[in-house]
């Protein structure tokens, strides 16, 4: 028997995540200028990363011979001074991803099922197949999690639910009374993921205290990132918080060492710089609105988005998508989402916008 | 039913990697001044990371809020280039501690066994525990892999099998011929990984050419890491070489980002830099007979070594390991490898070693 057929049918199963095109790929397969180029298709931060973070990796440099701190000792205590969470509540990951996939390796096993919406990140199904879990994925209402639905979908095999708020790709929105009344309704024994990939970006109205939640729901994970309005995608560093038993499960199966240091240094620096934040924030919301005034002038249908990105429909996304990469302009096609007629869209600074904006309508001209 | 109580058993009985203390971990502890500590527990290398490497590390800097290119494409050009495997036969880690756990949860399941070496690293139970697999340890001969005997622990059940070449933490070696008529008895749905971790350090009387054997082993898995003699330990990256097969279902369960934009730029770079590589490898065998011709006038034991550590016998290790960090001295404790009387020393710079040699005159007296 060949090796390969060795491996069991639901690793087979996996297709791999498609992420977005890098700006390399595209300049070496249409032999564009890598300058030339706008990619809008990650969410990317525009303005890069945070001063206080730059200095920090400056420090970093001298010292990459050396493993990194396994615990992370520095960046925990600085999350914890933030949040409020003990240290023993907080599990750091190669990027949130990291924290998604261990969850699903200490709370799925083969035949175990897990629950999320339609139109949802790629990674809740993907995490859950490689450990021989079902993916559930729940109809989505307006495109966003239909929690009654989700709450319905919950049975004896349930081991995890995932929820995306600000939600990706679609960029729709759950209100923290709608969060807390779906906890009140779902049973101890399931294990409540709360990916709040895009929460920096929220606008003071809107935000909610999901950390104040921990203390009353011991199976609740709410998991963060780096990579968006921290501008750290590079790095990969993500974390999440949960109770102190949950956690301690978490990490008997992390990798001893698997945020690098730089990340460390970086992350516990960026923390601090709520200038950087609150700047990547507003040029967000002027870029956003750049995007949709210029749908709404050329009648394109687009969904409200509470994300660093929006998501409009185009028709034939594929070969609008492949017009735009023509151009040299990079966004995200989600056919893959069960979206085929949608494109996804990262809020870049103004000119990348403008960019973008004048090569869609070449594209759908 | 308390989350916690949820995850499976085989979760719940891992008991997680010890690594090597930080020095600010022991600077903490101790009141000591970071400068002032020795750290030769975690077989780092002593001369920092190659000048290329840095160089590389200065341009990638630029682009940490982009996401890393999730294939890798220039570290795998580079690696293909300098290997002869096509690009479809590698696959990269965060670090090669990644790529051992890449195959253990694509090749093992719930009740299957991995065969590996008593006193071998801890990872190989580790990453098997995590999935429900069974470590096999097969007890070691002359503290080195018992290659009779673990060909004669293959069952049916008998998913992957670990071989470190050089071995951590004991330094011991296996001649190329050796593994070769290993991998000639073994079924081929079998894994065998072989884990060169530290395979920089062989001389050419020792070196044998593992890759030239995976053309006729298609199930062969060949595991190398940047974090020693290539001095990326803070990074993170490693890489696994095998059938293109083999690699395409690990890539199926690879997180898309496992690695860091300026690991791969790092790695890159550094792979060419063989000034540097010879430099360390010099250095290290300097090393080796500084701190092996103390052994021998201190008339204390110690097991030959290959790599870039020496595992010497102490007596009471936990006794004497407290007496040297007492003095700023962190090496390497390996109780937990069934060797309480033991204590694994990194190679370091020839002041650092001295200071180590005198630190144990100390604690032995």
């Amino acid at each position: 028997m060949p090796i390969a057929d060795r491996a069991p049918d639901y690793i087979r199963a996996i297709s791999p995540y498609q992420p977005g095109k890098p700006i390399s790929e595209l300049a070496r397969e249409m032999g564009l200028v890598e300058a030339s180029i706008v990619k809008l298709a990650s969410n990317e931060n525009p303005l890069g990363i945070s001063p206080m973070a730059k200095e920090a990796i400056a420090r970093a440099l001298l010292e990459l011979a050396r493993y990194p701190d396994g615990n992370g000792f520095a960046l925990k205590a600085a999350l914890s001074e933030r949040t409020g969470v003990p240290m023993s509540g907080i599990v750091l990951g190669n990027g949130s991803n990291d924290v998604l996939e261990l969850v699903a390796r200490t709370f799925l096993t083969p035949g175990s099922e897990a629950v999320f919406s339609e139109h949802a990140f790629a990674v809740y199904p993907l995490a859950t197949m490689a450990v021989g879990g079902k993916p559930v994925a729940v109809p989505a209402r307006d495109f966003g999690h239909d929690l009654d639905a989700m709450a319905a979908a919950v049975t004896d095999k349930t081991g995890v639910i995932f929820i995306a708020n600000p939600n990706n790709p679609t960029g729709t929105f759950l209100s923290g009374p709608q969060i807390e009344a779906f906890l009140e309704k779902i049973p101890e024994r399931v294990l409540v993921v709360l990916d709040e990939a895009y929460t920096e970006y929220l606008s003071d109205d809107d935000r909610y205290d999901a950390i104040g939640w921990l203390a009353r729901f011991p199976n609740l994970l709410v998991s963060r990132t780096f990579s968006k309005a921290y501008g750290l995608a590079g790095l990969r560093v993500g974390y999440g918080l949960a109770h102190p038993s949950v956690i301690d499960l978490l990490n008997r199966v992390r990798q001893p060492f698997n945020v690098n240091s730089l990340a460390l240094a970086a992350a516990t620096a960026a923390l601090r710089d709520e200038e950087f934040l609150a700047k990547s924030a507003a040029l967000n919301r002027r870029g956003m609105a750049q995007l949709t005034d210029a749908f709404r002038a050329m009648s394109l249908e687009w969904i409200p988005s509470w994300g660093n990105f929006v998501t409009v429909k185009v028709g034939d996304g594929d070969q609008i998508n492949r017009k735009l990469l023509a151009q040299g302009v990079i966004v995200r096609p989600i056919a893959s989402y069960g979206m085929p007629q949608w494109l996804r869209v990262s809020i870049g600074l103004p000119e990348e916008n403008a960019r973008f904006i004048s090569a869609l309508q070449q594209a759908l001209s």
